[in-house]
């Protein structure tokens, strides 16, 4: 059997592709390596800025993604995407005369197909262009199992790049967030340390400093990788301040309502050699993200940091291969942004298919 | 006082930019025309494709996005906008020395500001480039209220042009639908009418053809403005019947469950003359989309349907203007994707403003 379309990842974007496949009636499928799914939003305590549902925790939007595509029939395989390539004519070839076969149609008709090596060499030449363009798909899987699909929608995401610190695995999503634009609103008022010293981490600092009561920036070099515009304006602000050649060594919690919460980090002078305890509420870490791209390496085209290079309709550089949500090439890696990736995926294939 | 942002229109678009507006802690306001706001989904009977809320009324989903709105503290000015446009330097000055004379600033410095015309000129010169980029932007409303903001979020939508027939208005959204991808599915194995010609048309009708058990095209030319390739798809499509040269001259309901529904339209063949009575649960008006761009014409630069020409990102080739939602120049129109656009656009915003 061919799916129509085969979605990898089941976080937002990837559920939001199901929705749209199963309205289009596609043959679709979702591959998604976590028991759990959901993608990186499960991680997130509380999220307040999915249109429609506010206050809402990442746990449960997931949830409720995770339903409306049940809800449309998509089913999900379990498994870990190892390799992703494109059928070569002739095995595409081989693999239409073995479902002709297998259905029957073939011994019914009484006909015996020997392959002519040049007339099939002759065809295949005559109908590259299309062909090229529009072969299968294959998908195998780290547990040995092999699928085919006309087209593939890949919604890996990203993952944030760990700080690989004590306390930062157990806090995580109790005070210790990876994304300053999803929680900064929690951390109204309160002091806040953002980790980091290029683009995002700069931005971030910038943004919480407009809502947090102090910001401190905790930087191990001795000067920002971000623009010098962004860092300029970042080093003006009266409630930031900025601890160059500062690595951080621990995040500590304290016990809240039941709920171990952060409050406060311990860090390390690279020069001077001295530690300090810092109390905050709140600890960003803005170190850099890893998009899931690993096994599309040479399969479709990606950019300097690893994410795969499509506009909002997600075409590729590989016919038949599109990308949605934080996996691809943009300027806003939202939950909302990633269910419109989806949408968008969906219509190109749509298109793609026609 | 001058707003941050005004957002133009309280749909998905304007109502998620207005969130992710209060998130980031800009001073924002929504300019709505009408009193009930949402745009064009409080007419959509049922949203079946908004993730994470399946099922929920146009009505009803339009009301959560309002009250998320509403809970981060975006308030609403009810009217329509007749003008936008960018205020000269030397009005922006004016302004500004009004704004300082008014909070009593001047008068306690004791200082007495003679404008000098040359000096103005040439500063005005000198600051060319990022005055000009950055000037601010004055909204005046039909009622006569005028307000300055440093940018705008243009969310005014589009609206379907309407055929015009009797029972149009009354069934829309009781089998009359203008949206394929959104109201399709609730049509599955059942007999529809599709009216139009063009790309949307076409398209709509080998999408339902897939879904529905008959697909019928009515078209009051004798060929389809749509591509070709398209078209002849269409045509060798075993349940659809394309109606050439037919316009629909009613459409008639019954009433099911108290409520008015769909049960046939009306048609007339222009050559034969002669009138037709087709019995359908549903009718899909695909006879063009127009754009909400009329006041902005001159102002931003719109393509030939009349969107404003803007990528994802929002911006237009207006500084400080940005354009969201179903207004844009995109691929597709949904709700989810209105949606993003309007957190896209707050993204920008905060650049821009940095």
């Amino acid at each position: 059997m061919v799916y129509d379309v085969m979605i990898i990842g089941g976080g937002p974007a990837g559920l939001t592709a199901a929705i749209y496949a199963a309205r289009a009636a596609l043959k679709a499928v979702i591959v998604e390596r976590e028991l759990s799914g959901g993608g990186q939003i499960i991680d997130t305590y509380e999220v307040d800025n999915y249109p429609g549902l506010p206050g809402i925790s990442g746990f449960d939007l997931a949830d409720k993604f995770q339903e409306h595509s049940n809800r449309m029939g998509v089913e999900t395989i379990l498994g870990a995407v190892k390799q992703l390539r494109q059928l070569e004519p002739w095995e595409e070839k081989a693999l239409e005369e073995e479902r002709l076969e297998e259905s029957g149609w073939l011994q019914a008709a009484g006909q015996e197909i020997v392959p002519e090596p040049e007339e099939s060499a002759l065809s295949a030449e005559a109908n590259e262009s299309s062909a090229e363009e529009k072969r299968l798909w294959e998908i195998l899987l780290e547990d040995g199992s092999v699928y085919q699909t006309r087209t593939v929608v890949i919604a890996t995401g990203a993952r944030h790049r760990k700080l690989g610190v004590p306390g930062e695995e157990l806090l995580t999503g109790a005070g210790v967030s990876y994304c300053a634009t999803c929680d900064g609103a929690f951390f109204r008022e309160k002091d806040v340390a953002v980790v980091g010293g290029g683009d995002v981490a700069v931005e971030d600092a910038i943004f919480l400093a407009r809502l947090c009561r102090k910001v401190y920036v905790i930087h191990r070099r001795d000067t920002f990788r971000a623009a010098g515009s962004l860092s300029k304006r970042l080093m003006e602000l009266p409630n930031v301040e900025i601890l160059w050649d500062t690595i951080v060594e621990e995040i500590s919690g304290k016990s809240e309502g039941g709920r171990e919460m952060v409050d406060g980090i311990l860090t390390f002078h690279k020069k001077t050699e001295q530690r300090q305890t810092i109390a905050v509420d709140g600890v960003f870490l803005a170190v850099g993200i890893v998009p899931n791209t690993d096994c599309f390496t040479g399969v479709v085209e990606l950019d300097e940091g690893g994410y795969i290079r499509a506009s909002e309709t997600g075409s590729t550089s590989a016919p038949g291969i599109f990308a949605a949500g934080d996996v691809r090439t943009k300027a806003l890696r939202q939950i909302i942004t990633a269910a419109a990736d989806g949408a968008n995926a969906i219509a190109s294939i749509e298109r793609y298919l026609q």
